[in-house]
């Protein structure tokens, strides 16, 4: 199946002139205010480009910053392993990414739990699986029981290994980034990443208006190396911005421009993608929330911020503030994933699995929200009319009062007319009791016990698994044998 | 807070010629196939008024329907017994209605069983209750413990009793019509209610392409009456209509256009509201199915054919299949409503407390559903841009990796910036842990206790309670004193 092929019009929440005006409140912000940049090195690189450098504060010309940003290509490829995986970013694709980043895992039989390298591999075989999950991610949970410094090497040959769907390499560090690239260079080679990314990364701003060394150590890396980044400014306003959205949508876009610009002077041409992760916190508890209303308003004017500028978009998909899967998830979590697609987004993180403002993954979670994508794979189709849809026939050949079932046209279509349900349910309560009055958490539970258990890898070469396995061993006892080296 | 204003743009799914293709086979479908209407008078009047009649079956001369369509106004006002509820449907109002139909309630203490008065009472209280619910509905759940005879006459009366937002009449028969605007008259007077509808009521179609005795009945009494209707196709497509949903849109504005027309040659003038209800079969089991991504575009392109006619447009809220309010019901739920929110829609049945594909009103679904009908009031608000938003000063006053958390700007607004959950739970997991964790459906039981508990009576004229409770005496006599005489 693959990206969802998005040909709807997007959902445009913010009228041209309201567009225009957080465009200029956040060039105010660039050439007023400026932003931090953590590292020696990208402080040289901004100044040699016209920017004004004050000790670690930037201070932008505008006109110079839409010169770069628009330097970056408006669509690319991000190469697969299986080369029909591939998905491109920009155009009519909605690529859904899983959930990425939770230091906990959650399942129905074992409850919540730090994260390990067994559940990281669990979550790259679910999303391998999912046929409405075009993308592997990145740190689909952070496994707590492998060594922090070499804990990426293990993720992501994990994804090379058990997947061939496109991936996101390390961002912990420069040397992690560099020994990502090194990883997809062992499949894809370098010369056809340079041509297109293997890699998409995630670049996060540290909201308010600061890069920090780790992510401008990896930036660094990933630009010089052509690979895709995901810049996006990670806010939770009324705490990380001011607590009206216009203001934070404004921050925001000087943000993640300021750091594509320099995505560009590094790399001229180099494929980004404007991010935006807008949620807030509750004011009362200073508490974080997601899959809320605020979110979706957030998530629509990012994307005609991004428009604006004529960059691929990511934004976030199926948040939720709840602990566990149950109603409260459902709700946040389609909030979240609607106003994703009817966006218009070309790259949605978090799409599947995301529980408990992001601290944990869930299993069970991850095939609800599996349900949830298939279920806007159909949307997207939208209304198609032509003269078999419209069935005249049918429908005068149906007597008042009748029905439909078993008609000619019926038996013609019934096979793909509708979403086919795998996790959902929709018999009648009766049979539901009798068949053990199974809420969707219970049923998810048995569809993972399932989907894991039927699990077949993808091929892989047996020279590259090896040439995959050897860099892992090499680098484990490089960076364990002198960690310093290595911060950050 | 009363009705959601939705000055947003709504989502147009379909294009406008796809708009004119639906008419197109719609008026075919009225010109050669024809409608059934099973009720001598209404057949009277449809011949009288040109449409040839053959036994029931009636075909329509398009654009003789187009012209008496046109006759319906484009937007009305429902008035309500305390006036500061009324409220107006074909404008940028959307009223949400709670539920409609179920015999069955759930509560999370005493599980699910049948309905009775004092499940009705209770669901007119949480309506009443509710915020973000400008309506008090019609036949919440069916109080199967009053005899079927006279419990329109129950209904009515708890609805005026124990709510003063605006109602919907019983639709059972053309007495049961009669009742509910005689009752009505008592509180609003005849006269008012000619000028103003106090009244909205449900009429469905017996899809495919049947007015049914009992609807047609009622009809005839709320169009003399000049109360409004809610004329709607109940549709699950792929039974009761062509698994194509082009199809399916065209048989329904068919449907819905007929009706209409009728009530406008009754009376002219005559307030009624072009109803959608299109969910769809399994086609493996056929079951129904609610919440779907079917429903959301039977929902979006069904409010294009409404705007179309310059009609009030009806669709379905928080729809779901789901037995129990558990992630799947909230999954569902989110779609159905985000939908209806987004196309436009001025009137939301089953906006609050659906289960079960509509078998089941939920105790603790009614108060989940309204945290989410508060969210979509904090959505519609939408991007508010202004420099007190845009927040500059607010922005340059917080360093790099500083925080907005009390400052000047955030004090000034943070009563109001974000939707203040009543549900949801926003605590850190040790905390929600610490404090019993609960689960949404836990939490919602809680809330429901404490809103019927705390629940007090808007204050109604002694002498119009007097009056009314004479009614319900008189005609309960009357018609279990000769049972035979009211059907139907």
């Amino acid at each position: 199946m693959g990206s969802l092929k998005y040909d709807l019009p997007p959902l445009a929440l913010v009228r041209p002139e309201g567009v225009e005006e957080i465009h200029r409140a956040s060039m105010k912000i660039l050439s007023d205010y400026g932003l931090e940049f953590r590292d020696e090195e990208a402080l040289a690189v901004l100044r040699e480009n016209g920017a004004r450098v004050d000790g670690m504060k930037v201070r932008f010309d505008p006109a110079a910053v839409l010169e770069f940003v628009g330097k970056a290509p408006s669509s690319f490829t991000q190469i697969a392993r299986n080369p029909e995986r591939s998905v491109t970013l920009g155009t009519n694709e909605i690529v859904f990414s899983p959930v990425y980043g939770p230091p906990y895992v959650l399942d129905r039989e074992r409850g919540r739990r730090p994260a390990t390298l067994e559940d990281f591999r669990n979550f790259v075989k679910l999303a391998y699986l999912c046929p409405w999950m075009p993308h592997s991610g990145g740190t689909l949970v952070e496994p707590g029981d492998e060594p922090v410094e070499t804990r990426h090497l293990d993720m992501v040959y994990s994804h090379l290994k058990y997947s061939d769907k496109p991936l996101m390499g390390s961002v912990t560090s420069g040397p992690n980034a560099a020994d990502s690239v090194a990883l997809a260079e062992i499949v894809f080679g370098r010369e056809a990443m340079r041509e297109s990314p293997a890699l998409v990364s995630l670049i996060n701003v540290n909201s308010p208006r600061r890069y920090d060394e780790r992510m401008l150590a990896a930036l660094k890396v990933y630009a010089r190396a052509r690979q895709g980044m995901v810049i996006t400014p990670f806010i939770l306003a009324g705490a990380m911005s001011p607590c009206t959205l216009a203001g934070t949508l404004a921050q925001q876009n000087a943000e993640a421009l300021a750091g594509i610009a320099l995505a560009q002077m590094i790399e001229p041409g180099c494929p980004v993608v404007y991010g935006s992760f807008v949620a807030n916190v509750d004011l009362r508890s200073g508490a974080p929330v997601f899959g809320s209303a605020e979110t979706q308003i957030g998530a629509y004017a990012s994307a005609q911020m991004a428009r604006r500028y004529r960059l691929p978009f990511r934004t976030s998909g199926t948040l939720c503030t709840s602990k566990v899967p149950d109603a409260q998830a459902g709700y946040e979590s389609v909030l979240g994933l609607q106003a994703a697609v009817l966006s218009g987004a070309h790259f949605v993180l978090h799409a599947a699995g995301w529980l408990e403002g992001g601290l944990c993954a869930g299993y069970e979670k991850f095939v609800m929200d599996a349900e949830l994508l298939g279920m806007m794979h159909t949307w997207a189709k939208g209304l198609v009319i032509d003269d078999d849809t419209l069935a005249l026939e049918a429908i005068g050949g149906v007597e008042p009062g009748g029905h439909h079932l078993g008609t000619e046209h019926t038996m013609a279509h019934y096979k793909e007319a509708f979403y086919e349900a795998q996790l959902f349910n929709y018999e009648a309560f009766e049979i539901w009791r009798e068949n053990g009055a199974k809420d969707a958490y219970e049923r998810a539970a048995e569809k993972v016990r399932e989907l894991l258990s039927d699990y077949e890898p993808p091929p892989l070469d047996p020279a590259v698994d090896e040439a995959l396995r050897d860099c892992l061993k090499r680098r484990k006892a490089e960076i364990l044998g002198n960690p310093a080296a290595v911060a950050p």
